[in-house]
């Protein structure tokens, strides 16, 4: 296992560049996630000494999009013409599914990845799992990495490298067509100590705004409006990872962090439970119930039980005091559609996470809190309401931060890690 | 609403006690819980007093243990032969769905309640959806407290007059026939920063045990063995209210506390799901289909992830990564039983309550977690897992609390509140 402290300088030239090809993979519970470099400035010499095979493996990785029936390479995510350990090139992001993984070697052989012999850092737990079927089937040099190590120096040097491209946040401001009160919010739960420490479950009867994109309180009283955020010298942060499960971090550094929270109720779950309750095959299927359900038919409300408002901590009605706590009535577990119970399932699993983080944000006194990991792929609805929670509950005193790379950074850590250590391998 | 800090003392005869009947009610999101003192050493003079309505409605409540279809009285937890407010009795302990609310003051009238004016304390969020449909019909003067303060002061109070019979904790020692370590355990979830940080949600693949409670780990390899507990000057304490939602508490003193977190997954959730994901009707049949279940077939391990442990963290295998993380697999669902859906469902809402409990524990530097409210009925299992756990993470430091009358806390502090404050009212 590596865990160096090793700074990557691109800079110094006198180093020795690693041999291509560069990539780093993380290897999670749901999702695989691969980082290719593509060198633009490869001399003739390098061109020779690249091969065919090489040659062919970057055409194909470059000139496709879709890899077999489940491999994707998101290219809204590409980075052009950045420079990485003194080269100059393309950083690809490419996922699959964990569970085609198998597939995945059999193509690497197919493609007679077999003959070649490079090093990959790989992390996540895949990196273990599958480690003898990977060296048995190819002759890599597997080297494996701490995950949350690999997620913090990802997140760290892709701000470096992508700069204010990176981060961004959200400014919320309401909209002016809509003349109704948005208190409908609750991040936290049940009976919280604040009135500040909420966000919505909650959908308006008003109707209207035809030009939103959400039908549900309080995104529908907002306007989200993306900002660039250049992430520097903002430590202490709460960086939370949603992925499968949830893991949550005070980092203080890049080499100072520590975990200090984290659920099993996380993306998977989501997943896992719109499958059980929905019917649906597909997280794309299942945000896209979510984003078009409504959970107060399926959550007992504080208005539910207190007929009105909790006056003594100012808690609105529309907070969500038990989570599918009205699911236990057979007529309201009748009225509630697919949607609704999507949406239900979302709302727990956020509402969850986003008071964990707070908790941990107001434990160790950090006003930003960074939300990446796969499960915020393709999915707004989530990123706006985490921002708006964010807002409301410190009001506008915390923030939420987000990263254009969301469930990529552990594989960037790999990346940057092998070419660091190959440039310390080769100076020795 | 009332918020006083008065002591109760029952030594001091020359206060005036408060006329009969004294009741305390807490009406919560799934049930209304209702504490009723039946004196013992009524006189002649009170006997002609109390007239025939009250001596029926007393002869009704004692004389029975079930009321109409829904309602019961707890007769295990009935405390014979106290003092209290300078009277004998005995204090009994009746509850009733909350959805039975308005059939519960049809009954009253039918019973000529009516046409008695008194007094009652009510709390829980029902106090103040109920009070007008409770004052239009009924004659009584009905005091709302807040239901934390109700709630603390409750386990204080019934602390000192149950005194070393209210509070208990599970000495957990190893089957000594049962040979394989017990390390299947997990509190947290995923990537625990602390080998420490677990409760198991796993089955053995080992039989035998045919004397045990469990057939799943770890339970199955523990002997949990009752232990009285004396609760004096043990501050500060973590307090966890499991009801339809969580509510978790920093306790200082009777007078010094504050809700530190909470979450609206709890109870309520845990019926709902079960409704949802198994058909079931009740909370009973919920809880005796967990009881047999296994949640290892639902959630995704560390084991499915790592393929083994993840050994950085020292983390078993067979610790929950991602909970329901495997029921987006068609033969991992068509697989899962109705009793599995409901193991995974209270692991996973048990695993995220003890996570958030040792979380503030930590936080606060509290050694004792104490756990009540009404979830915990009936539900051994969910006690000797959060008992399990509390040791396990905390190496045998931190110890979980129980209190015999789990739910019943909010209505014995309006009962405790209603006497001190009759007194002081007649007092002036």
């Amino acid at each position: 296992m590596i865990n160096q402290d090793l700074e990557l300088d691109s800079n110094e030239s006198h180093l020795k560049i690693p041999d291509f090809p560069w990539f780093g993979i993380d290897i999670g519970g749901t999702l695989v996630k691969l980082v290719y470099f593509e060198p633009l400035d490869l001399t003739k010499e390098e061109e020779v000494k690249e091969g065919d095979v090489l040659r062919t493996i970057r055409n194909y990785l470059i000139g496709n999009t879709a890899y077999g029936d489940t491999g994707e390479r998101d290219v809204d995510l590409e980075i052009k013409s950045i420079q990485i350990g003194d080269r100059l090139g393309n950083l690809h992001f490419i996922r699959f599914p964990t569970n085609q993984m198998e597939n995945f070697i059999d193509l690497c052989v197919k493609r007679k990845f077999h003959e070649l012999c490079f090093q990959v850092y790989a992390t996540g737990g895949g990196a273990f799992k599958f480690e003898s079927i990977v060296t048995e089937n190819l002759n890599l040099n597997w080297s494996k990495c701490d995950e949350l190590d690999m997620l913090i120096q990802g997140v760290e040097f892709l701000n470096q490298i992508n700069k204010e491209n990176e981060c961004y946040y959200f400014k919320i401001e309401p909209k002016k067509t809509d003349k109704s009160p948005s208190n409908s919010v609750s991040f936290d739960s049940f009976l919280s100590s604040s009135c500040s420490d909420s966000l919505s479950s909650s959908v308006c009867s008003s109707s209207g705004s035809s030009n939103s994109e959400y039908t549900t309180c309080p995104l529908q009283k907002s306007n989200f409006i993306k900002q660039n955020h250049t992430f520097m010298n903002t430590y202490p942060y709460i960086l939370v990872n949603i992925g499968s499960g949830v893991s949550v971090l005070l980092v203080k550094s890049e080499k100072d962090y520590k975990r200090v929270s984290g659920t099993s109720i996380g993306g998977g779950t989501f997943l896992g439970l719109c499958c059980l309750l929905t019917g649906c095959k597909t997280y794309e299927e299942a945000i896209d119930l979510a984003t078009r359900g409504d959970s107060t038919k399926v959550d007992k409300l504080v208005r539910d039980i207190y007929g009105g408002d909790y006056s003594k901590f100012g808690l609105p009605g529309d907070i969500v005091a038990s989570s599918f706590g009205n699911m236990n009535i057979d007529e309201k577990r009748d009225e509630a559609t697919r949607e609704d119970l999507a949406r239900a399932t979302l709302q727990t699993i956020l509402n969850n996470v986003g008071l964990i983080a707070r908790d941990c944000a107001r434990n160790y006194n950090c006003e930003r809190v960074m939300f990446v990991g796969s499960f915020l792929r393709l999915n707004g609805l989530s990123k706006h309401l985490l921002a708006y929670a964010t807002d409301y509950w410190s009001k506008g005193c915390m923030k939420a931060l987000f990263l254009e790379h969301e469930g990529y950074f552990g594989a960037v850590g790999c990346l940057k890690n092998f070419i660091n250590r190959s440039v310390i391998d080769d100076s020795l």
